[in-house]
């Protein structure tokens, strides 16, 4: 088993794939120590088993505001998270929260594409410059060779409808044109990211996490959240340089682009 | 040689590329019979050269007023477009007008990413939304069987580095996050669109132009857009179904996702 990340962030933790990270990596043999559970609401109802978890493991998880499209509150995030982190740094950033719009060309609005795209790609590209000084810090403070998510690195939650080489086969049974057009957006910022911050040592991924039967999957999925967190922590402890800007899913498998 | 297309649109034809896909139409042994030569500003100092021609030709080209930002001037155009175009309706749309950044993550503001996606990726999705009666009509109108540029057909200019495959090896070079995204996003939309309207019989591919010196390409660029132009509208009067999709360079090979 490689080693575990020390602080973890993850957005869009309140609900879905966010929220079973949190849960699996408070159970695992070696559990995170700083665990920055982020969510647009941390008051609102959706956050209510969230807020649980963080009373029964009051040292691990903080509960922090995140509005991925509003760049006042990631930057205040980041800032909160300073006071917090301390000289380690933040080993891995897990870009989750996302936001899913179904329609077909015809059917999509120029609104539909901006929310997505800010969600999607803005959001995630804001965070992780927001976030950079804390990733580096964790980078210069390893002691271990080469690039790993227990060191620094950065994953953003993509999905096969974002894979150029999916869509003649899966468009007439769900279009999501905006969705897959923020997805393929995503998927090159992390290819750029990768590039661009592997001097620093901080990797950069993407994952597919599966069908998934979550709120946004919806009930017709695969697989259930459980599955695919398993699968998906599985894949980032394991994760080198060689997987430095890859595309994979859940098992580990390269996605063509 | 293939059939001409009777009517084509073309955006950002007042420079560059678009300029010269104009004048090279004009030229053409059988030339086009209705030229919509679309930009920001057709009465500012650099639509002159464009307004010049026009002079010259008038019974085929005009000069419609569209910024590929805003959606009330694209339905405009499209009014516009609709009492010139007659009942054979529009053959060929070239989504040609583009934004250019070239920042790193770290120099990319949110609002680079912003005009960058709605240039290149939502104005070309909103033009082809608001001509597709045109496009459908042109098809209708044909009695050509199959797909191709002379019956329905949109082309998106796209670029090499809008390719996944491209980045590792360009990025130090050129990192152009913002227009690298937008365009890995435009050849998303052109996929998806290519699945949509085949039905209707319209043909949808994204071309790379080569590295042209453009205002755009800069001076340090590889060919002229002469060059460029030739090669990418005789590879457009080559298309048929099989390049449904495709994502092509200006001499016709397929660019990897």
């Amino acid at each position: 088993m490689a080693a575990q990340p020390v602080s973890v962030l993850i957005t869009g933790a309140n609900r879905g794939l966010g929220l079973e990270m949190v849960k699996q990596m408070l159970e695992a043999p070696h559990p995170v120590r700083k665990l920055f559970a982020c969510c647009r609401n941390p008051d609102g109802p959706r956050a209510e088993a969230l807020r649980t978890l963080a009373k029964k493991h009051p040292n691990i998880i903080s509960i922090i505001q995140l509005d991925a499209t509003d760049l006042c509150s990631i930057k205040q995030s980041a800032q909160q998270v300073d006071s917090l982190v301390g000289t380690g740094g933040l080993n891995l950033l897990i870009n989750n929260a996302g936001f899913l719009a179904k329609g077909t060309l015809q059917e999509t609005s120029p609104e539909d594409m901006k929310i997505t795209f800010d969600t999607n790609v803005i959001g995630p590209m804001n965070i992780i410059k927001e976030f950079l000084p804390h990733l580096r810090a964790a980078a210069k403070a390893s002691k271990m060779s080469g690039m790993s998510s227990s060191k620094a690195a950065v994953i953003g939650i993509s999905a096969l409808l974002g894979s150029m080489e999916s869509v003649k086969e899966s468009y007439s049974f769900l279009p999501a044109i905006s969705y897959r057009i923020s997805k393929a957006g995503l998927n090159m910022l992390t290819l750029c990211a990768a590039e661009e911050l592997k001097m620093d040592e901080i990797l950069v991924s993407a994952l597919h996490p599966g069908w998934v039967r979550t709120d946004m999957g919806g009930e017709g999925g695969d697989i259930d959240a459980q599955e695919s967190v398993q699968g998906m922590l599985s894949v980032i402890s394991s994760l080198t340089e060689k997987q430095n800007g890859a595309f994979l899913d859940y098992k580990g498998k390269t996605i063509p682009w």
